[in-house]
């Protein structure tokens, strides 16, 4: 156990007094004295240190009270450590080596100790270079059907999964955060709001769509009222890390008990954007046509792996309370349990076809915009990339009933791209 | 406050004792040496004594560690009080004067000590003594509209909602209950199963159908996840008390953040089962079909006063996070407020109906049964009104769609009677 003391931000030279007593970390990177210790988080929202040894490295997060990236004064309080803590643990548990795995957790300093991942670099950053990742849809649709399925009342004991359901309603700040941010603000005026020059005609008709704020309004509701599950929360691409062959999941400090579709529809959302970036940064030509095309088939296939791997465990292991298999498998209807699973899966399909349309306006008309679109120096080719995602997303909110499965997907995104 | 002591079931003999130190209760019924201590509970899941002074009455509740009624020695936990009394207060103040009013809570005897309701009686016996409420569809569509609204997010600040839902997430053991009684037993084979002699063959038939099994199946998906509202649990004609003026609401220890539609529907299906029973006690005069008429009239009039009161709080009370007056009101776009309105009272009727139709089920099919069934006499006569119960159950349950509002449910109801 670490002694507790009020919390200070560390800096690299009382990072490692404090880490110097945590037990087991100098018998997995060697002992303290030879530790070299560099901060490279950007300093916004936590500090981020790299705890290098003799035999290995481990990440050293700590939580700072505000988040300049968000605002320039908003604070924030340091227990979203707390629910990273837990987040990690736990879908970590469902997905075992998908996420770092956690050295010690320092709940005053709010400090997260856990491995440090090498040479893996940030999706978004992937696929902006052009990267082709073979195995990525297969790890991150089996990735997002076992931490979904795994945390739901389909599998776990209901009196554990309420204990979670009620420690992750602590998440009031950063749950709020998306609340504000992803469901409100963009489709309303807000100071907190940009849009591409060029763009401001395009945002005001979207805030005057009625249609469009009935269809975040019910999107709002759902992520704020279904707990189905616990959810990473804020699964983009920029929450991914990954080399040529492998996968991981960072930063879940937004997990709270939300629907499935919220975690596929954000990261799926990401990728249509990063599609429709693609055209503002390179000439159309055969390596982009390919790039766009495995992007689309990148859609399509964590769609495929997340339902192939969530239907397996459907069958294997649908021991919740809400796995019913009394009313079919135990009276002779297995028939009866793969309709089930159906109909889920359609609902899933749905609330994740809404869920990435709202992704794609907030992330166009709100506060938090993605690089892909920002580092489109020309401005109106920016705001046409952009405008094309706006019009993908307001199909995929408005009339999600209308794609059958994901190659719906893909044809819509190619034909609103040459528009 | 009370002293702490372990918890023992109390008597006539040793609950004065236990309350002469509690604050105001002299105050409010008398001198304690005065009072005079009846037990008037049944003994199966709650020992309830009357205590009668010089100036009034109260009703003390103790939970006991077992519940009789449900099995023969199914035990629960004496933490169920602590929910009812949170549940009391927090609907009492939702819809002030409708529960009784709290006046001792003692958590280690697990004992409540509330309004003494009189001349109150349980309005299921009201109903099967025939008598006309002129002002019960009112009063019940205003405290559900009140207790629904105003514990949810469109009215509640968001952190005080989360720390209710985490709250009443610890309520396991009763909602386990519900889980198991009512969206599971009922559709399969279950030795807490109970049918009238006579049914066997349509409980069995109902078992073996997949389409009222999925929607029993989506029915519970949606209880168990949807957590929008704090809910009284198990509301029914049976946890409202009556006069011919007045009707309070009792017993709210199954509390729990849910589905708005499964209060609604509890009750409204508990109305239609009266209906049904009514051919089973008197002969078919005018006065009966006068009746019955009027218990149709009390299903269209709880809903229209709920749709009427919701609408109001709406107008007048959506100040919580999905409120969104932002995107309506605020924009300019008023009638974007009634239309989002409209739809979310769509929802909440939909899943209103499934619910009264699941109820409908479990009473017939299940372990917990109704004395408006019980008491028919002739097994014949009972299980042909359980049997168009179970017809109108079922249409409720597969096609909520096609009731557009209430008289398509009387007018169904009537025309299952016939049958």
């Amino acid at each position: 156990m670490l002694d507790k003391r009020p919390y200070e931000p560390l800096d690299v030279g009382t990072l490692p007094r404090r880490l110097a007593a945590a037990p087991g970390l100098a018998h997995r990177i060697g002992p303290a004295e030879h530790w070299r210790v560099r901060e490279v988080g950007d300093g916004n929202l936590n500090l981020v240190f790299i705890v290098e040894g003799q035999l290995g490295a481990v990440i050293a997060k700590q939580a700072l009270p505000y988040a300049r990236c968000v605002g320039d004064s908003w604070p924030l309080s340091l227990e979203r450590s707390y629910f990273e803590y837990h987040a990690l643990v736990r879908l970590g548990q469902r997905d075992p080596g998908r996420l770092p795995q956690v050295h010690v957790f320092d709940q005053e300093q709010a400090l997260i100790v856990m491995d440090y991942l090498t040479p893996h670099v940030i999706l978004r950053k992937s696929l902006m270079a052009g990267d082709v990742l073979p195995l990525l849809d297969r790890q991150m649709g089996q990735y997002l059907a076992r931490t979904l399925f795994r945390g739901s009342d389909f599998a776990m004991e209901t009196a554990h999964r309420k204990r979670d359901l009620a420690l992750f309603a602590g998440n009031v700040e950063l749950c709020g955060i998306s609340e504000d941010l992803i469901f409100t603000d963009p489709f309303c005026v807000s100071p907190r709001n940009r849009v591409t020059p060029g763009l401001e005609e395009d945002a005001a008709a979207l805030r005057a769509d009625r249609a469009l704020k009935l269809a975040a309004a019910a999107l709002k509701r759902k992520f704020a009222t279904c707990a189905e599950t616990l959810l990473h929360g804020d699964f983009h691409s920029g929450s991914v890390m990954v080399t040529a062959q492998d996968s991981r999941v960072i930063d879940p400090e937004f997990a709270f008990y939300g629907p499935m579709g919220f975690d596929i529809g954000a990261f799926l959302g990401n990728l249509l954007m990063a599609y429709f970036a693609k055209a503002g940064h390179d000439a159309e030509d055969h390596a982009r046509a390919a790039y766009e095309d495995w992007i689309l088939q990148l859609v399509e296939g964590v769609w495929s792996a997340f339902e192939a791997e969530f239907a397996r465990l459907w069958r294997t292991e649908r021991t919740g309370m809400l796995g019913l298999a009394e009313l079919f498998e135990d009276g002779g209807d297995a028939e009866g349990a793969e309709a089930a699973l159906a109909a889920l899966l359609r609902d899933i399909w749905r609330d994740t076809l809404g869920f990435a349309g709202i992704e794609m306006h907030r992330r166009i008309l709100g506060l938090a915009h993605i690089p892909e679109f920002e580092t489109i120096a020309d401005l109106t080719l920016r705001a046409t990339c952009e405008r094309r995602a706006l019009a993908m997303g307001r199909r995929l909110m408005l009339q999600p009933d209308t794609f059958s499965d994901p190659r719906h997907v893909s044809r819509l995104a190619r034909s609103v791209r040459t528009v």
